[in-house]
């Protein structure tokens, strides 16, 4: 199974370019997911689709707009896992299903897939693809009902893990998303047409303005020059946003539940700032994740802020995989210091978060070589210390630094004069309402949905069929 | 539903080279097909896949052979539709049924796969092409066996029409020919590897020698270094060898029902020119697909053969839609007639079948501008009066021009001196065994299967899904 | 340097679909290059061009005809030579020359290209590809006349060799053979509009008829709707068409100097039995190459023509270079016996010529296999004991096999009961006019023009330039 | 005539895998051309090359790095033009001169090209390019000299204008700048490697350090393990560094004449506070452009920096050409205003410069939108009155919104509540040395080389011949 992580979604109704408004949507989402991208439309009699891997400017040209007809399409960013990306796990999913075609595009994980995929097969059902998105298609195949929506409620409901779904039929889009919340989806408006997104910064685009948030367990039906929302799921107590959409997934001009994503990073930054002062001369970032919140560091401190790395915003697939020699310089492929604005000077560096810790050991190398007198580490988020099970393609605990060394250990392996971790308060201070509306797994170990499974990118894998 | 005509199987078991044997095969298969191709091979514990449209010779290069690992593989050749060849209508068909991969690849038309069609749909199947092919996969999917071979079976007894099918698993590959035998399958030997082939010029290519013709009703299992055969059907009263196997289908080389098809057509051409006599210059075929029909009418009758017509082989696909300048031209595009040869003749020109008459009547005109003096046109086969239903893409009857017009309208309408075609008997006569083995519906309307439905090409694609 | 041995040519004047008419021009002369083809024309204002490797109607498609524009057009069809066919070296070939854009086809082999490439490099000429065609182009540029075809001529006659060539510029098209006459080179009209071909096969395809060949020594100079023959070379005693032209390289439906290549083939079929008579029970050609010279065999001698071999067309790329499996089964990836012709009985085969002798070698094998019970080789002209200078790809005479053994000796190394050669008078009498009008250096060693140097493939090619 | 404006130049010598340093390099200087890129390599022996459109990273894969064979290579980076480009006009430019095979890379524009071209075609030089630096080879073609390094200067003295020009031998690499060194070139070390690059940047990312600026009228020669700089120019009283190069061009990390790019925009950014101060709330930069002049705005004047937009890097080919729907969007495509830092706030957007108007026109009416009070536009540069001559693409001066407009219609034009440049002064003092080393031409009209012509960019396609 592919892990889908941040995944873009974008569908539009009632409007007469709608494949080309798809196309923009997806280019403002570019950011969730550069693996592939796909849009599938309707005239209201045939269903057009263009999938490749890619990015979206790539991906699609002019004619292409010409060919995806009709007034409702829907489309899917695909998010860039290493190596075993191929064609047919590019979304949005097509099928025909008791007769009539339907497309679907997920942002999200399941955590029961494995257990619903089983059933199917035994059923008899022929999966076509190793993500788990497909049993959506099969779950509404095998649903009782003849009518779309109540198909698709069918499904939804015997889903258990993180989703937000948009799935387009011959005539009208849904939009739905799972009862906690886990990924954004919002809907939008401009004349005549309405929209849905994975963030506002896709509306933006289009020029389309915010209707609302789609709800926890809410289901928005585009269909005609109207829009329509039901409560699809019971269950409305809990909530569990991601709250590293704040911290790095959304785009910073995108809103989020009313609050603008740049200045809750900002936010981060001046609570990081008061929580973990420190003498320095200059406060960097590593661009462009932790542009906004180096800046909140340097207001709240008054240490003047810098460019201290150029980013090469050109990086491409010859990078995969270097050869020795390149690994060597690998360091400066994406980001070059500039000598000038470090040497002799005690700097702090703020960045979003910290992983595996390999970045921000060879970050620190390319500030010492500089000439940095100090290298100061301030991270805007808490220590990551468990994985995710709900999109996020973190690896095992094991492998997570934060979970393995104590602070100090951890700046003397990555060779800083300290490193230090917004606190978990820190952070829920910097974004709108209190911890109970957030999914803080990976910093807590506290999972709303139980786990059944912890799925592998080749969960669905067993025999492999490779297309050579 | 895409009209699967004279496709080309081929498969082979226990050889460390199964791909490239299986190349090997679909190039010598490669009259049967030249839309597209595909292998499927096997390593015991994946499934490796090539398809693509195109000749087989263009599809696959020397570095498939080593990615499509494994010592079995079953690769099939697609025939040329008319312009809406598309890529998932590729064959072998590749799915996960039951946790485990089974790649199909089938030669014939079902006459009831859309009813079946239909049931599994209604049972929650999500079907991928528009292939009748697919219910094949379906079928087994809701199998309550669990082996493959019975799986393969419990499908099979569900099937009507013509079906030679070709089934590669993990571990085995499974050949199997409908109760009527529409369709050629032989199995082949060559040191401690098996084949399953459409024709015995795929068997001589790869230096393997005729084992035996696949029965109707039969089932070969190729399996380690071993075959079997089994009966799946009870009923074996009945057979019927499409007859066009003798006068088109096959290559003249091959060896059907232990009868060398080169001089079958030698055979029809004698008894043409036994029935149907006539004086004249120069014997000439219409290359290459009449050239033993006219020497054997030539050796008859005494008439010296000659070439009249030189073919391009070099036919691409420019010329699938010409513009009106190149319509005009077009008959000269195929074939040219060697002017020397007809100035003044009285020339015999011996053909295959006629259909339409489109090309015969552009060939009479050819040789009239060539000189000739009379042309009298000799068919090697019977007047087609009748649709086929068993996977021959024959146009309706109010198209067949042997249907509509009289021997002598006919000749009239084409610009002949004369027109005759074989008589029933004559072609029977020159084939092994009596007219109850063969399958002669389009001569006769005697269908050996009652035809359930009339598929079109597109049967199974109400609302299109397009890939634009 | 590449050897441009059987390339085709073609042109058209004052005709609205002029690149179309080439292209089916370019597809009729196939059999003479299928390495690669190109299309220049002019529309009296711009200049348009395309050319790839690969066939005619895989190289050019439906739309090229729109934007290649213009009345004017020329083509070139490239021989394929193995391995380093390399896209700069597709003809046309097109400069800008004193500020106007012309282009130039070749067919045929210069002698005296190495002289003439180092004094234009001395005099600071670039060469931008291997070929010897370039140099006319740069003699071009150095003329110190200002008109085309002034420049031309000028050009011309500082050639020595075979050489055919057309050429385009703004608003016309020149035609020039060499004075020997050693490449085939007509003119057509139809309507309004002119044509140069290297073969009249090329006319029959559009519709034209033969004007005239172009005389050696001639210049055709097609321009507006007229044309016009100038001699541009005084000498005008010698003639030397190579008589392969009438052998193997032209079409046998061409008509070459008023006779039909068919026609020349089968009476020199005919010369062969009468020279060369053999007890047998079957006469067999090698398709398509030496059908016609078996007919006259057959004819001549009585014995029955006989389907001994079918050849398959489809052969591609993939075996350029086969692997070790396949190359021990590669004798019957291009011909296939039909045992049933040849068990048991005396086969003559007869075949055009015989080379390096190790086809004839592979060919005797699988009649053998096929249970033939004698095997009569007849060759349908003379014994090659010299290469060719002038275009032809002939190995040293160290690999020529007929230089190295007598014909005993190449009986026993074939195989064959017997292999008997047509003489040179054979040959020439199977042809119009006498000995005198013919290039038979391959033959008999008497080169026409004395050849200053051989050139090999990559004469020009001292210190690679290799795009990777 | 293509212009080929701010190219990236890079060449290594003496270095195992000098292909892929030389991709490196390449993918450093991305900024300064994204149309294509070329690198050719030699191995003393062979010259190996692979050029194409499109960037660095999709151009070249790892597998090229071992076909691009040997220890010297020279790559380029071409910049995007709109619409015309096309693969010939891809540098390296590769030619065998005197049977020794060249690559020419050039960053520049020579203003006497058409005067020498016209001069070499009147004595038999074909051109194939419509690039300018196609003289640089013929001249060298023509020289009397024969050696690489005196055929390379005898050609560099008859160029006038702007020309950094790398060129490779089968055996060195030879670098040279105009004698008013225009354009930026440099040299570096790394072990017994030497190498040549636009910017420092380049070195950087191979871990080269900077030797030294090549001196205008100055000529590198790297050859097996040395570096030898000698002059080729007598003239060394002038100098006219481009001053865009520290304005716009160069990446900030480079160091140019000893001075950080970076500090020199910031210092343009202070000076331009000191000269240009007004009441506001946030200072934005236009990304990533402004960066660091609006840092230094900000951190002169007080007033707070803030991340006014969010750019979008992934824009691609399907922008070059929007529909109508999409122009109306068209302004949301590349930035996107955050509303939360602009709305209700006096705004001071810096930029680096004004050209047309409409990218500024387009940025103003995006922070009205997003509900800014005021919008101060500060430039760091001066206005741009008159066109260039040397290589960049600006247009004529009737296209120059400065040349049309006082200080005052500007603000009304682009409805700005004040717009103020950098003076001239401002932006020397913000450089290394003073006025008389620089080109200012396109701020006050002196241009230090008299202009003898405006190329435009199909000067030299006078009859197009069109690749169609």
């Amino acid at each position: 199974m592919k892990f889908k992580e941040q995944c873009g979604l974008f569908g539009v109704s009632s409007h007469p370019r709608a494949a080309e408004l798809t196309f923009l949507g997806l280019y403002a989402l570019q950011h969730r997911g550069q693996e592939g991208a796909g849009i599938v439309s309707s005239d209201g009699v045939d269903i057009y689709q263009k999938k490749a891997l890619g990015l979206v400017s790539d991906v699609f040209n002019r004619d292409d707009f010409l060919r995806l007809k009709g007034e409702i399409a829907i489309g899917h960013n695909r998010y860039s896992t290493t190596g075993s990306a191929v064609l047919p796990n590019v979304q949005p999913l097509l099928a025909e299903l008791k007769n009539q075609p339907i497309a679907v595009a997920h942002n999200g994980n399941l955590v029961n897939a494995s257990k619903l995929r089983q059933e199917l097969i035994n059923r008899g059902s022929i999966f076509q693809t190793s993500m788990d998105s497909e049993v959506i298609l099969h779950l509404m195949a095998h649903s009782s009902c003849t009518e779309i929506t109540s198909m698709f409620i069918d499904a939804l409901r015997k889903l258990q893990g993180a989703f937000s779904v948009v799935l387009l039929s011959k005539d009208k889009i849904l939009a739905a998303k799972d009862p906690w919340g886990f990924r954004p989806l919002c809907t939008g408006k401009s004349g005549r047409s309405f929209f849905v997104a994975s963030e506002t910064c896709a509306l933006d685009i289009v020029g389309a303005s915010l209707l609302k948030e789609i709800e926890p367990g809410e289901l928005a039906i585009l269909e005609g020059s109207s829009i329509d929302y039901v409560r699809w799921s019971g269950d409305d107590s809990e909530r569990a946003l991601c709250i590293f959409e704040y911290i790095y997934f959304s785009r910073p001009d995108s809103v989020l539940y009313g609050h603008c994503v740049h200045e809750a990073r900002k936010e981060m930054g001046r609570q990081l700032a008061k929580e973990h002062p420190v003498e320095g001369d200059v406060v960097i970032s590593v661009p462009d994740s932790s542009n906004a919140a180096a800046l909140g560091y340097a207001e709240f401190s008054g240490i003047p802020p810098g460019l201290g790395f150029i980013r090469n915003h050109y990086i491409g697939r010859t990078f995969i995989d270097p050869s020795q020699t390149v690994r060597d310089l690998q360091a400066r492929i994406k980001y070059n210091p500039v000598k000038e604005v470090l040497t002799g000077k005690r700097v702090v560096v703020v960045d979003d978060s910290i992983v595996r810790g390999t970045t921000s050991k060879m970050l620190v190398k390319l500030l010492r070589d500089a000439g940095a007198r100090e290298v100061h580490l301030r991270i805007g988020s808490g220590p990551i210390v468990e994985g995710c099970y709900y999109g996020i393609d973190t690896p095992d605990s094991g492998e997570l630094i934060a979970a393995r060394l104590t602070i100090s250990e951890l700046a003397k392996y990555l060779n800083a004069d300290s490193v230090e971790y917004l606190s978990i308060e820190g952070m829920v201070r910097s974004v709108p309402a209190d911890e109970s509306q957030y999914c803080l797994a990976c910093f807590n170990g506290n999972y709303p949905v139980k786990p059944r499974e912890k799925l592998t990118k080749h969960s669905f894998e067993n025999s492999r069929i490779l297309d050579i």
